[in-house]
């Protein structure tokens, strides 16, 4: 379920009246993503995505996103572009929050992640680093490493409901990779995505059927961060089949197509095994905060946060950056 | 949430090469509907629904719909069209489950109708009604009168914690409304839609503003039934206000409309509030069931039965088809 707010077809028209987009043509609620409601838009101009901002993003960060998205697509990313209303504002407000037209792209988000996907994800990574430089605006990961111990605090009193010993395990492994973790200044920054999942990414066939990157969505976790930190994020959430093993040569073709565009330097490929042990445990502890904060009647679709734990472990193991790819 | 398959994007492929529609350009699920898993497909030939239809559908039943719409559409009815194969079947099967693709439809349904809404939709059923001649498959209605004292025995159980007594007086005013029904053949009998919502009808605006109907949609409770009991289910959803009173101006436009291109017979007018009662009842014991057979956490909305218990006590009251704008 990805509507939460009902636009009335008044309010609609009234608030499609600050922009210069001309007739309204169809409207529907999209049933993806999870923090926000979506509409598919169409107006006499074309096609456009409707966002209203509900209660977990934060008001004061919505500069930072579409400003962030409007430098990348005005740089060549294939991503959304906010479109302005007739006073010049992307950002406005629609049945009491806060909300936006996006321009649309087109493709679809592989359901099953093949090995072909992987290098033009990597490309596409390694241009979104590269097209965030001028971008000046610093916004902290909040979901980064000072957030972990904060978040697994959150879990302690019913995380190990998950699973028996989960939390020891979790103190355990946390202080392994903050000991571990990159000193600030060691590695390169920048504009990260930081939730590069499958489904934040679109794909087209080409002529010959091999998979052409035509979109990356969803930049409301986007931050300013290690960059080959979006990479281990990638490993996680591309590279691990269904029965959990990880796929050297997915890891491979995404680390070699990036790398390509924008070498990794020794520094970074070392640092890579402790930053997907890091992106692991970042995704672990939402979804067990999720998980346990969540009633089980709530009508939200609740992840499983084992899958991650399987994920840290492979991780915590994988030493040298040969083992994952790089 | 209506997406409870997810389709592969390899699944998606293959299915769309039994068709003569181009190669794939977007593919979203839609969070509109509660029965079936749809999907807003682009390909190079234009815009389509792809449906997969779930449990609730019995796929025997399918032809039926499918023609149905096909019969309607070709008769110059804004409905969808179901879109045939290379082999020229218009149902196939995807992911396991029974599966067509329809023409897309623009227009935005009404969030809040206004009486402007009322004359159009008249209008568009009255058309309805009449391309349904011809169209010579019977299907009875399953929730029809017939079928309301099973559901009534299936709320027996927990019926009264939703409130106190409403078994008693549901028994007392359902053994009102079936000794009134009319007899068979007292009325004129066609092609229903039988679920006409203000989500299921899409309008544009024309150019001076005024709502023009562009679309109705979802036929998968269309069944072979009384033409004024159709009347009735619309008198039910369009004409209350968000209070609970009941809009006669609306009931007369739709009422209006609806009778300058199919006249209503003086014993069709007569027989109308009985038919509103047992429509009334109708979306009352559907609701009431699921509402009594959900668990509360289950990811569905579960919509609010005695939104229906007021409308048939108002329509318990209104003894003459003038009350009700007829």
């Amino acid at each position: 379920m990805a509507v939460y707010t009902e636009v009335t077809d008044e309010a609609l028209r009234a608030f499609l009246a600050d922009y210069d987009l001309g007739g309204l043509i169809a409207f529907r609620g999209i049933a993806e993503g999870v923090e926000n409601s979506n509409y598919a838009l169409r107006t006499e101009r074309g096609d456009f995505i409707l966002t209203l901002y509900e209660k977990r993003v934060d008001p004061a960060e919505l500069p930072y996103f579409l400003g962030l998205m409007e430098h990348l697509a005005g740089r060549g990313l294939p991503c959304p572009t906010p479109v302005h209303g007739r006073d010049g504002a992307a950002l406005r407000a629609l049945c009491g929050r806060p909300a936006a037209i996006c321009t649309f792209l087109e493709g679809v988000w592989p359901r099953r992640v093949r090995p072909e996907h992987l290098a033009p994800l990597g490309a596409a990574l390694a241009r979104l680093h590269a097209a965030g430089e001028g971008f000046a605006v610093v916004r902290p990961n909040a979901l980064g490493p000072a957030g972990w111990a904060p978040l697994l605090d959150g879990c302690r009193e019913r995380g190990n409901e998950v699973a028996p010993g989960l939390i020891a395990e979790l103190d355990e492994r946390l202080a392994a990779i903050l000991a571990a973790w990159p000193a600030p200044g060691a590695l390169p920054m920048g504009q990260i995505h930081a939730d590069l999942f499958p489904d934040n990414v679109f794909f087209l066939a080409d002529s010959d059927g091999r998979p052409r990157l035509s979109g990356l969505i969803d930049f409301y976790f986007a931050c300013t961060d290690l960059l080959a930190y979006d990479v281990a994020v990638c490993l996680n959430a591309w590279c691990f089949e269904p029965d959990g093993s990880f796929n050297v040569t997915k890891a491979r073709a995404l680390v070699g197509a990036y790398a390509a565009i924008r070498p990794l330097s020794d520094a970074e490929r070392a640092a890579l095994p402790v930053l997907c042990r890091g992106a692991a445990i970042r995704f672990l502890l939402t979804r067990l905060y999720d998980w346990t904060h969540t009633p089980p009647g709530a009508l939200v679709t609740r992840k499983d946060p084992l899958e991650y734990l399987r994920k840290l472990r492979f991780f915590a193991h994988a030493t040298g950056a040969e083992a994952i790819g790089a």
